[in-house]
């Protein structure tokens, strides 16, 4: 996250997700422009990165940069081309629509210099369902990002089979460069990595309270108060891997009851009828649909909380190791 | 979290996990007695809560009590009936064999009042299978707290069919005004709920090694840095809710393709073979075997201070609701 001015980033579409996106680029240095077909959009987008950058920077988060000095970093157009001049990286962030996506591709494949690597936000279509005609498909891929980017560092690169290994590793040092939490996938999947850990735990949670074992309040409570709290600092594996003598061991001991549990959670379930009226009452005891607004907010409070206490620790060790 | 002496609580074991309860119970006042077979362990059990007790007090999680002044509410015995002499509840905390727990809880039943809760901390044996035969076994529950207590307020609490409905009642009240967090099963079932759900992670980010798609430190990565920070704060339940606009219109979006990509989440694999060995050379790489005893004292300490910083996030929601 150095100040120098570096590259420079097209961010295509001036959404949340696009404004985000134009955010973590400039404060790595890079120089941005945010393409959206309609001017007024853009000048929107653009005053709009202001405030969250200010909050970024209360929450000393912009690595003692001002926040006014990084929002000269980022421009905007709505001419596509001039977006793209001299990039060397497209993030695209429209809506999720396989027949959009292949439209903006399209486009994009236009402008394209044969170097510069084009890249979906997408969090659910894989990369070849709209890249496989193009001239330059060898230089797309998905990079998606976790909401908000800047407290939840995530991101998921999708290549398709066509994707240039060279863009993934491209695409992954930039991400790391800009400061985010970068993760390759092999090959595409449905879910990418996030969502289909995210499934296992909601079908299952489902189940408990389909099959009348516990509340849908108390699922929420053993993932809050009892599972959570180590995964948000440690991994799936390495939590096995210090719950017994190393990995082997854990496997050893626990491998054939963890299977054995497991067999019991298929087939997958609809999520609807009984149970959902069940699930949705008690959410809407605890959060009303009006209220769900105000919720939100509350999340992105306690999310920039964690964040900031991740970073304090991180910088602890840190310290502790070189004094 | 008062002051007052309460009533008596005895725990039967005197290892780590016992220790935990009775500094859970004497910091809410509780008189607590631990008991154990040989006299030196016992003595050995007393003399190691004022460390754990000092360490809770230095971050602020006595509730403005004095680590010295709770000690004194813990006393010792190895004669079992005197440790439950009075209790209203009895906390069994020996090693996870259900033959011993059947020796264990034949014992308690010889001893128990018409009223005393006998409650076991066992992770992962269901309670029929060591209290069928006793004169109490309406008395007889399962309280699983998870490691370390005082950090992680989860207890599960899993009543046999034969269980009293009030003593799950009870049970429940007295973990909540000890500042613990209870969730209940309505019924025995393997792996509780925490087991169940963390089983259902450990099987999908088996599968993503072992099919190619992606690394096990990137699996690692997508928890820490995209799934589980709001889970540390927000179950699975609340934040699907959040995700839409509430839990019916989440499910009407997203519950066609999240059974779609849970039909592909089975069968269930054996933790066992080349992906062993997969995930296994990482974990090495990250902490090798013999570094795994200061890798546990970093994931308390982190356990420690996130624990510390949700206690200050719900002050300050608290101060804000009521300035």
């Amino acid at each position: 996250m150095e100040a120098e001015t570096k590259e420079r980033i097209a961010i295509v579409g001036s959404g949340l997700i696009g404004r985000c996106w134009a955010m973590l680029f400039a404060r790595a240095g890079y120089f941005v422009s945010i393409y959206d077909i309609d001017s007024e959009q853009v000048k929107g987008a653009l005053a709009a990165t202001l405030p969250m950058l200010l909050d970024m920077e209360s929450r000393d988060l912009l690595g003692g940069q001002k926040a006014s000095d990084i929002q000269k970093q980022i421009q905007g157009t709505n001419q596509l081309e001039e977006a793209m001049q001299g990039a060397i990286h497209v993030q695209e962030c429209v809506p999720e629509s396989v027949d959009l996506k292949k439209r903006v591709f399209a486009q994009l494949d236009e402008h394209a210099s044969d170097t510069v690597v084009l890249s979906s936000s997408t969090s659910c279509i894989v990369p070849s369902l709209f890249t496989e005609g193009l001239k330059h498909r060898s230089q797309c891929i998905v990079a998606h990002p976790v909401n908000p980017p800047y407290y939840i560092p995530l991101v998921e690169l999708v290549p398709a089979a066509w994707t240039n290994p060279d863009v993934v590793r491209r695409t992954r040092a930039l991400m790391a460069d800009i400061g985010q939490a970068p993760v390759t996938l092999n090959k595409e999947v449905n879910g990418f990595i996030l969502n289909r850990l995210q499934y296992a735990l909601i079908m299952e949670a489902w189940r408990l309270v389909e099959d009348g074992v516990c509340s849908p309040e108390d699922v929420d409570t053993a993932m809050v108060e009892g599972l959570a709290p180590r995964y948000s600092f440690m991994g799936i594996f390495e939590t096995m891997h210090l719950n017994a003598d190393g990995m082997k061991d854990y496997c050893e001991r626990y491998g054939a009851n963890i299977k054995t549990v497991c067999e019991t959670q298929s087939p997958a379930r609809d999520l609807s009828g009984r149970t959902l009226s069940v699930v949705d009452d008690a959410m809407q005891r605890k959060v009303p649909v009006s209220g769900l607004g105000d919720r939100r907010k509350w999340r992105d409070r306690r999310l920039a909380a964690l964040a900031v206490h991740k970073m304090m620790m991180k910088k602890e060790e840190a310290k502790s190791i070189n004094p």
